[in-house]
């Protein structure tokens, strides 16, 4: 679990909005479980009776588990998954009572962490069999994708606590068609697992015993690529989405010839013509 | 149906751009039929003979009915039906063979009307069985949300008569997957309300039977919350709409903490924690 | 086959930056097979043995064929289809292989090939019943609309040889879903036509029997309106994507007044209210 200097420094070099959130205490730390098989990091919440609750401690334990060790070439994508049928009912209440110094790092944080979610370079897949709402479900729609269960409801019901589900609404909006995402707001009302498909939500909804075999399926697609690949693909993806589509192509241009020119890159293709499997180094 | 002169001050003052819509004739008036019954306003376009189409009188009636004591605080959501099939043909052709100073009156006026959904402080929402066209259909996707039958149609075949649907392809491409609202512009086909409701079109599509409980459904659950919280809410997720994520999520952050401040919100919250029903004031 | 000098001056001016792409050798023709019937120019891929990548020689040809004589006013519709059941592999690889200058003219033709299909004044449609991938389904997915079978299949799988699907990743994130994009992205798993569908990157998804019928419903739906207002509309249809809400609809206010200028606006207008079939020039 320990992380070299010379890593660190490379993390905050590359990461360096992350540097305050990489020290989660131990106590913090029990709020996600954290397991890793075979390139896979998942990623559990682990606080059922705060119903997963996205309090500071919960988001900075997340946040921690999400970064660390980030930059190792063994590390090939992230799957984010909670315990209990609550997948997360959103911000902790009690502290958005507090001043708004505090409230403000509350939302801060989760920005923060949606921005990670970005930022790192493998891919983030929410693994959902349960509810996910209000903070949770922005949490959701912000990873890189979403697979979940026909079990799995949906909601951004702040309305009915007196918080308006403002900053969830920033994520869905940008997934969901308009007036879907104003339903969700304005009604708080819940919407299941198909529901979420159709809506572009969900990415992937399958019977709850199918769920593992999905996100396996998923993960031996991208770890059978090079993570360098990914990693620059991912990159270039967040940033032509809010381009112009002739501005996007230009870029899109110079970043397939920068692609190119990965060690990896000329090997996937040597390789095809070869008619042989690739052997990718995986780095940069 | 009398509006005092505060309460009128206080509409000019906030939505400044009504001023001049706000006096349709008793003749007008006749175009929609108005009922208000425990905070559920219903507007229904009430003019078959004509299929409904949103000549100047009509929109001017309806301009005038969405408007009316919107700042009253017993108001908490708009229905927007239609009666007859035909719930809108879309704009009066004859008046679209007038000189160029009315035709533009009539498209600014539609416009006006559609700003007008997102800038009042309840939710509007478009209540569809039966068949809505050319600008009846950007009517219809320009409500914060729209539930139908799925004996609904819709369709954009402005081109069939010469008048290419431009403005009605704003408001649907900005809803629907880009091809799909080409599909509709170019070829002016209808489609049905299942269809619609996998475009995006649609929020929820359900037996014709059932249409009446959906927006009962609806209207409950936004009733059952504050409306100084939904009228706050509405407002910013339309801001936020065209920001990039960034700017969004830094304003978002803002707004959040705003929300808090607000009598309705400390209620909801105090009252959640308390495991009691909440006492809104409804009041901003 | 010839083109008059007249008409030629007519396509440069109009699109000037077409004028390098119109000179396809014979051999590259080959590449294409074209047929047109009654105002429906088919442009068939049609090299099976490279599985119809887009090799410069099939970019050229595809492209030629796609603007040859395209202000003749017998032109209504554009289909694009492909031999065999892999409808196209996308760029060929080996030409990736070449220096940066070879790199960057590939690529560049394809963004050319898309602004094309957006610039030329009929409907450009792609009829898929077989295996669009990487450059291929960036094509697919960048015509005016995608009619296809439920037994095709789409995919963005070039992270499998070690170039990311960038470029293609592009024109499916304004389409799709953002969750949806990164999974097809990022795994380069294929999905059907009907997850196409409901993705929306097809517009339409049918029986492999029935396709020929739903082209032929679409192309006639456009075949019967006047030519001048098809253009007119789907030239603003583009531009006002873009647009921020407000300025989209002062735009098209304008638009909308133009539209009512055309000769066939008023014959539309006036063939509807003496209830008689319109007789459209199709002249702009």
């Amino acid at each position: 679990m320990l992380r070299s200097l010379q890593t660190c420094l490379k993390i905050h070099s590359r990461y360096g909005a992350y540097r305050l959130a990489s020290n989660a205490t131990e106590e913090q730390q029990q709020f996600v479980s954290v397991s890793e098989i075979s390139g896979v990091r998942e990623i559990m919440l682990n606080h059922p009776k705060t119903l997963n609750s996205l309090s500071m401690d919960m988001m900075t334990a997340l946040q921690d588990a999400m970064i660390k060790d980030v930059d190792d070439i063994n590390l090939r994508c992230i799957v984010l998954s909670a315990k209990g049928k609550m997948w997360s009912a959103g911000h902790n209440l009690k502290e958005l009572q507090g001043n708004q110094e505090i409230q403000e790092r509350v939302f801060q944080k989760l920005t923060d962490i949606i921005s990670t979610i970005q930022k790192i370079p493998v891919p983030v897949i929410a693994k959902v069999n349960g509810y996910a709402a209000a903070a949770g479900c922005q949490l959701v729609a912000s990873c890189d994708m979403l697979v979940c269960s026909d079990k799995s409801m949906f909601s951004t019901p702040g309305a009915s606590v007196g918080v308006f589900c403002s900053t969830p609404g920033i994520a869905i909006s940008r997934i969901m068609p308009r007036p879907k995402a104003a339903y969700m707001l304005l009604t708080g009302l819940p919407i299941g697992g198909e529901e979420a498909y159709i809506a572009g939500l969900a990415t992937k909804v399958v019977p709850e015993a199918e769920l593992d075999d999905e996100i396996d399926r998923i993960t031996c697609a991208i770890k059978s690529k090079s993570r360098a690949v990914i990693s620059f693909g991912k990159k270039f993806f967040y940033q032509q989405l809010g381009m112009p589509l002739n501005k996007a192509y230009e870029q899109g241009k110079t970043k397939m010839c920068d692609n190119l020119k990965l060690a990896d890159s000329q090997e996937g293709i040597q390789s095809f013509i070869e008619k042989r499997p690739p052997k990718w180094n995986h780095e940069n």
